[in-house]
């Protein structure tokens, strides 16, 4: 097998064997296949696409390029959520407590924040000591007892996909629906999960900018899922504005507590309860969705899904009465409000741009070796389609440090689009694919 | 700058400017640029292309990366002639004369054969004697003399071009009618020409395998021409079976002599005066195309362009009389007569393998280390609609070793397709591009 003729036919649109991407992803991961011969084939896989079936056989090689979680020792279903990155997205605070609330076993291994958009673990980790290193067994004992816990994503878990991710970033084929696609499953599927839920962001602040795109990224992991006999469930969601109000780490948090306590926005708690209540159905609580949108309704308004994110948070070394005192979690040292220039409705508020702001402030990476500062981020004080007055407040800015302050003052302030006409209302919740 | 977005510019189909161009060849020459992310770039070009535009400044930079030879001392209006490559094709050799006998100044530099297909250089390196690695010098001095001089491509012209190929061929990407029209005029306009005719093969023994391709080519290697203001000029030609009857180097050579000496196939005698007379053109010998044909041919038959051929091989350390004693050239040691299965018309020669039998039996290289036999090769015995009986001889297979000479006989005697009805005769100019 010659590296020169895979690329030439995967060029060519044509269908490769398991054996020979296996061929491709083992040589590569080894060496043998060097990275200009692997980015040719990355950026060729970018025009032509992958079928169904290559797209499987290259996701199980890749997950297969390093260690599966056995969670087998566990009782009960395994089911995991995992979100394309959006901004103002702390919906995996919510509705994994919720679905482990209701019997489900949640194992939620996240990632860190990478550009404009946030990550789990270090919204987590805001939360005054907090770990997220937990060794494999502490891991699964904590899935026994409380049937939540969260962790990083191992160096050992699907090392080929880590290997080609860095070589995707720097080649200009990170874009590729066949490559995120098996990207997420390789790691996903290594989790030893029974089911998976996929919100699949949607819009300028998510990484797919059309429906469509979207569609057809959810379509492949769901396909994906079925050829290696998981249950996959993907919502494609809008992004068009930051989730909730609050962007940031800590401030994040913040609106986590108020939301399990049943006083947070309205939008993520719809979509928090919709994305629980799918888990609790492929977690095979109850036999029907409906029945399932009701358990989710009342594992949050019972307060218990609250008290189980407070046990999963002591239970990690976290102090759980930071979530009761926000005085305890990290706060910012300044704030600067963003006032409207004119009066009319907010149409849009651009997502990227206010995830940008809070990445500029300090919440975010724009390296993987940036340090994060979990006080800052943006608070909104208006959402689309509210009406707002000339010098009313749009946002507020929470910072430490004034260095890159006015830049991240400029940007929000052109993220908010206001027009004189009151603007249709957009659906949080677009498709289901299943 | 950053190379990532170049890449993703050009994966969007979006236009490159001449500094970015020439960030992105000098950065890869350098070093600077590695390789796996200039195969990505060569890849999103294979499915984007180039404009005009970034045609013309790839093919200058590449040009500006090494040297560019200044003939200017040199009087005369200097014309050169380039093939594509095809089997059999040992037109430079016959053409290059003749526009010489008529006054163009010719400064051919010539490649060697890689793959199925031969090269002029080593072609001219049969005659016992002929020197091809002329100093710049002593090319500059013939070419005043005798209007006429032989050389190989030296080290200094258009090294990025090198290292580019280098890639190309171990990443799927050349292929690529940018590229392959940039790589060419690069080195072409390197040489200090005024003007320059190609010879664009289309074929199954040919690079380019479709006539559309073939033309797209040509228009493109004609456009950066005129928008580098070079006179250039494209024939489109059939390369469906080999060029003449001899394939191979002494064997070749032989059938040149034969040609100058008004007793060469049809085939290879018309197109080399087509291409003769579109030099003395182009090279202001004569105002019309018309008037150019009849120097052409004037030139051949008064045995003028022999006289030329004879005096430049003399002037490179060659025996001329090894062009009228063929006993002096290399000759092989072993003959095998390929027959004809049935009786029947000639309906198609494939060129491509007719070439690859050669090459195995030692004409070609099938990498640039390989040494070459100079006396082995093919000689047909007939060409596409001749008819043939059961047991005629089809073509001859020259040789001096019977290592792989079974397999080169297979290869032969699959190369002909003997059909019963008279086919259709093909064009052997399809095209004029200018």
């Amino acid at each position: 097998m010659r590296t020169v003729d895979l690329i030439l036919r995967k060029r060519g649109g044509e269908e490769l064997s398991v054996d020979e991407i296996q061929y491709l992803i083992n040589g590569y991961t080894t060496g043998e296949i060097p990275d200009y011969q692997m980015s040719a084939f990355l950026m060729a896989t970018y025009f032509t696409g992958m079928t169904d079936r290559e797209l499987s056989s290259f996701t199980d090689v890749m997950m297969a390029s390093g260690e599966v979680l056995s969670l087998g020792d566990v009782p009960g279903v395994k089911v995991d959520k995992h979100s394309t990155g959006g901004v103002g997205d702390k919906t995996s605070l919510i509705c994994a407590p919720i679905a482990a609330a209701a019997g489900v076993v949640v194992p939620m291994i996240s990632g860190r924040s990478l550009g404009h958009t946030g990550g789990t673990l270090d919204k987590l980790e805001s939360i005054p000591g907090f770990r997220t290193d937990l060794t494999l067994d502490q891991f699964r004992a904590q899935l026994s007892q409380l049937g939540l816990a969260f962790m990083g994503q191992s160096e050992e878990i699907a090392p080929a996909d880590k290997r080609l991710y860095v070589l995707r970033d720097v080649t200009g084929t990170v874009e590729s629906i066949s490559l995120i696609a098996s990207s997420i499953m390789s790691k996903k599927m290594a989790e030893g999960l029974d089911a998976l839920v996929l919100d699949v962001k949607v819009g300028d602040g998510a990484f797919m900018k059309k429906q469509v795109d979207a569609r057809r990224l959810a379509a492949a992991m769901v396909g994906v899922g079925r050829r290696l006999d998981k249950r996959v469930q993907a919502l494609i969601t809008d992004m068009h504005q930051p989730l909730g109000y609050a962007v940031g780490n800590a401030l994040e948090v913040m609106e986590v507590s108020q939301t399990l306590q049943k006083a947070g926005p309205a939008d993520l708690t719809r979509l928090s309860l919709e994305l629980s209540a799918r888990m609790i159905h492929l977690g095979k609580v109850t036999s029907t969705l409906d029945e399932a949108r009701k358990v989710a309704e009342d594992k949050l308004m019972d307060g218990s899904a609250y008290r189980k994110f407070k046990q999963v948070v002591e239970a990690q070394g976290g102090n759980p009465q930071s979530l009761d005192r926000f005085e305890l979690l990290p706060n910012a040292t300044g704030m600067r409000e963003i006032l409207s220039p004119r009066a009319g409705f907010v149409s849009a508020i651009k997502a990227e741009d206010i995830g940008r702001a809070s990445a500029m402030m300090g919440a975010g990476r724009s390296r993987k070796e940036d340090v994060i500062d979990p006080a800052v981020g943006v608070i909104l004080e208006v959402k689309a389609g509210e009406k707002v007055e000339s010098g009313s407040v749009l946002c507020r800015l929470y910072y430490t440090s004034e260095e890159n302050l006015d830049e991240a003052a400029d940007l929000v302030e052109d993220a908010f689009r206001i027009s004189g006409a009151r603007p249709e209302e957009r659906e949080l919740i677009l498709e289901v694919v299943s």
